[in-house]
């Protein structure tokens, strides 16, 4: 038996997300098919983070045991083969020891989310951005989001079917900066609640469009209280950049 | 009669080109109908670039004449809801003088073209970039590249089916860059000939590949010879940036 490492780019436009699911087709089940054709071992594929459907990653990190006597490049390569016409490629692949776990591993996750604020439709960045309108204010919801850094009780932030057991998680970096059209938000921490990324840019974009003062930030992470978060930005402009271990 | 000049971005892979063709969707096609449909008049659009099947744009210009009056955002707006679910997006319209030529005016074209250079397939950036397996040498082609600079016979980078009366052309600027797995040229020139950056961009990823020696630009340059031109490279790469008048 040994064990793989794997870091994978997708495009979550057309996946159910990362996790088997009866109605679609999801990163896991992709990637244990084609390791199934390959090798004729049903496998489970773990990854880092459980990322919802439409969520995109450019490099989420997964691991998995097979018995099958076969190189890290021969697995990439035959994996990639088989994911085909998939929106996933193995972008790495390396034998890993048989203590590393992708999810329990990891000591920190790197997520973006992209918003293109303009007029017009979004064309090349369709189904790959947040699509806003109006201008936001990146300065103001980047002052915004800095009471969110450090450890507190996101209980605001998380969603109703989270399975954390604690409300309690520690946001390293919450960094808002714009880029020509696009405000992009980059967050990192060693473990996030459930839409709690999409749920912090939710509240920011009203910080953004001047329909919250800066303050209300503080004062909903101070309620612990769901009902008093904006509404959770949508998933295409969320991207699992890297994991850390 | 007014005039008015718009702004257009397009993912060219499911368009034909620009032009008006028999055998499928084109830009032009796509935008002349979205102007019927909130019109009523059959109008033709001047483009400043014919741009290719598969090629796409950040900033393509083109301008038309119409006679109802309406205003410029209202176009646009109008525009983009035709367009709907095509591809294509007005950016920017405005009212033009009656001198304006998209084509004619131009001063300056710019073109990007983008090449992955990664073992694994394309995932995100799958019909925007050429991909290619291997890494590819961004100083020996940017440094191989300038001797392209300047005013040239380009008979060697120029498609057969070619219209334009005579194959001299003035290059502005050929840079090639490296970022992280990405090989980013910049091309820009008051106009250029049919193929020309993709096959400038053909034959310098063989210098960037080792195969050829950087000298070898300047002989298929100074050969005159469309067959001692490299290999085209392919059009999802490449992206009509900027349109300057």
């Amino acid at each position: 038996m040994r064990r793989f490492r794997l870091t994978l780019e997708y495009d979550g436009s057309a996946l159910v997300g990362w996790q088997r699911q009866e109605n679609g087709p999801s990163v896991q089940s992709a990637v244990e098919d084609a390791i199934f054709a390959l090798s004729g071992e049903r496998v489970t594929v773990t990854g880092a983070g459980r990322t919802d459907a439409g969520v995109h990653a450019l490099g989420q990190v997964a691991h998995f045991d097979i018995e099958k006597a076969i190189g890290a490049e021969k697995l990439r390569d035959g994996v990639n083969h088989y994911l085909r016409p998939a929106a996933i490629a193995v972008l790495e692949a390396s034998e890993a020891s048989v203590d590393f776990h992708a999810r329990f591993s990891a000591i920190a996750r790197h997520y973006r989310y992209r918003i293109h604020c303009r007029r017009a439709p979004l064309v090349l960045a369709r189904g790959r951005a947040w699509h806003i309108v109006r201008n936001l204010d990146a300065k103001s919801m980047h002052d915004a989001a800095q009471v969110l850094v450090g450890q507190h009780d996101f209980t605001t932030f998380r969603a109703a079917e989270c399975q954390a057991r604690s409300p309690i998680k520690t946001l390293d970096r919450l960094q808002v900066r714009s880029e020509a059209d696009e405000i992009v938000i980059e967050a990192s921490a060693r473990s996030f609640l459930h839409h709690q990324v999409r749920s912090m840019v939710g509240s920011l974009k009203l910080v953004g469009e001047g329909k919250w003062r800066p303050e209300k930030i503080s004062e909903i992470l101070e309620a612990r209280d769901r009902s008093a978060c904006g509404p959770v930005a949508p998933p295409e402009g969320l991207y699992l950049v890297r994991v850390d271990y």
